[in-house]
């Protein structure tokens, strides 16, 4: 039985003020769902932090979305968690052309999965 | 290196009508922030189908936190994510307390380890 796909990424961008930059995060999050076929429940919500670092999860009807930038460690965290299934493919490109850099982390998870 | 620890877990409860409980999924993600020492940035954002299934989420501070049942399925699927250190037996008792039954999964990944 499979009944989720959690999909988590982890990027290592080339261009560190990426990390800091509020309005990819928002983007990134609104962008996702939307050209995955999936359905926003509303806008992303997002925090910055004094660091610069930024957070932000948007909900999903399928489950929910979210990223993560740590600019001093150079890394940005993605999760999707769906339970309609969605091309992980595509994920991937979207996440690189929105930060451009490595992939270091790339895991699918089977969630429900007995 | 270790950035973050994602603890994923699913229930399976007891009692089948607190899969359709939404003010449930409302109260389970305004305690676990708050009784882990954690930082919710607003209350949860949650969305109920029409199938009964609830799915909420909460931004917090250190990165996120998000509940899904599955009425149909019988599951609650939960996740935290935080960049601070939390208690994951604290965390399962308030999952626990907030859906008795079968803990069935309950992994705790790091993030950004290399």
């Amino acid at each position: 039985m499979h009944l989720g796909c959690h999909w988590i990424a982890e990027v290592s961008p080339m261009v560190s003020v990426t990390l800091t930059d509020k309005d990819r995060v928002q983007q990134f999050l609104a962008a996702l769902p939307q050209q995955l076929g999936l359905t926003a429940v509303h806008p992303p919500a997002i925090q910055q932090g004094e660091d610069g670092a930024v957070r932000g999860v948007v909900l999903l009807s399928e489950s929910h979305a979210s990223a993560h930038t740590d600019p001093r460690r150079g890394l940005v965290f993605v999760d999707l968690f769906s339970c309609a299934p969605f091309s992980q493919d595509e994920a991937r490109r979207i996440l690189l052309d929105t930060w451009p850099g490595e992939l270091v982390v790339d895991r699918f998870l089977e969630r429900g999965a007995s």
